[in-house]
């Protein structure tokens, strides 16, 4: 009976190629099969971040999702899954991609749900954009008993007002097409002074701005 | 006129060597001199991850700081700071390593604001034990607009129970002695059943387990 493939969860960094572990490193390079999400606008940031480390005798797996993660996305998360369990089951172990860390807001939980019961399963952690960040900003997050708070601002006006209030520390995420609403809250909660803005954190073309002055500016993209 | 020495605080992530960035791992093996708190209770854990790495030829810089990080540690990071100036001053550059994420709890940051503004300084991004924990312990912390909280848990019970009221996902960090106090907390507010422990993650001898059940266990130390 063939032994059955392990299936990995490799956390890949935000951007900069550098930022992988030792560990994503050596599990990348040694696996016989990779896969990735692809989304439907053509963005395939995470094997384009390892992409000099991926050799031509690797099998690839793109994983076409849609663009917006809700529940429309689960049939081709279903697709995904008996894709990769085929290869799992003829005993290639399999490096699925995440940028960031896979089990902070990631698609990797999908696949995860459905395979791991059935194969053996490692996640391998990440750096997250939310500390790389912090880190190209020069801006210390959290001393001794702060609580830092991790903000989607595709929440609602209101929770998120409700969420960023009284807050000792908060990373705001998936800014997007939200940043007007997240800037206009800050402004009324008296928190726009204490605000910066990054985006593409590592990556070769990443921004820094202080948020105030940022209101006549453009941002192509959230965190 | 000699050139200034270059300042990294270099995130080395939560204990298993593997775990530290390709980028952390060119720039420890490259430096001249590397330094790293010790604890006055002997704890010196930041060197053990990455003694493998360290060669003889770099000079060590152990910095003495108490074991309690309140004001009266201010004066520590004084003369730990001019200690590492003088490296710098002189052209050497200084890897000061850092457990986990150099800017969430790190004892960098005191270091970083006596010397960024007198050298260049970067800080390299770790593997924070919050998301390793996720990892081992095989739990997606965060879907969609979920809101993360890390909390320490030596904030005082009513500041506790207030931060970890209404949560969607919670990190609940810096148990040590604290542990009971959280229990008691998490079983007011209903979320016993939905609580993970895990000790030392990412080391040989990690430790996890539901928390339900760990009410008759010892926990010689937090996460």
């Amino acid at each position: 009976m063939t032994e059955l493939g392990r299936l990995y969860g490799l956390g890949i960094g935000p951007g900069d190629p550098e930022l992988l572990t030792l560990k994503a490193h050596r599990i990348l390079t040694s696996v016989p099969v990779i896969a990735y999400p692809t989304l439907e606008n053509g963005k395939v940031l995470a094997r384009a971040i390892v992409a000099d480390f991926i050799r031509p005798d690797q099998i690839e797996i793109p994983m076409p999702l849609p663009f917006s993660v809700e529940r429309s996305s689960q049939p081709y998360y279903d697709i995904a899954a008996e894709n990769l369990a085929k290869h799992l089951s003829a005993g290639q172990d399999v490096a699925v991609l995440c940028e960031g860390e896979p089990m902070l807001y990631g698609s990797f939980m999908y696949l995860f749900q459905r395979l791991a019961g059935r194969f053996p399963t490692e996640v391998v952690p990440g750096i997250s954009s939310t500390m790389a960040s912090a880190a190209m900003l020069g801006v210390p997050i959290t001393f001794h008993d702060d609580v830092l708070s991790i903000v989607p601002a595709t929440l609602d006006a209101v929770t998120l007002r409700d969420r960023l209030a009284g807050v000792d520390a908060a990373v705001i995420i998936k800014l997007g097409r939200h940043f007007a609403k997240v800037r206009t809250i800050l402004d009324e909660l008296g928190l726009l002074d204490r605000a910066l803005y990054i985006e593409r954190a590592t990556q070769p073309n990443h921004g820094l701005l202080p948020l105030p002055k940022s209101i006549q500016q453009t941002f192509p993209t959230g965190l």
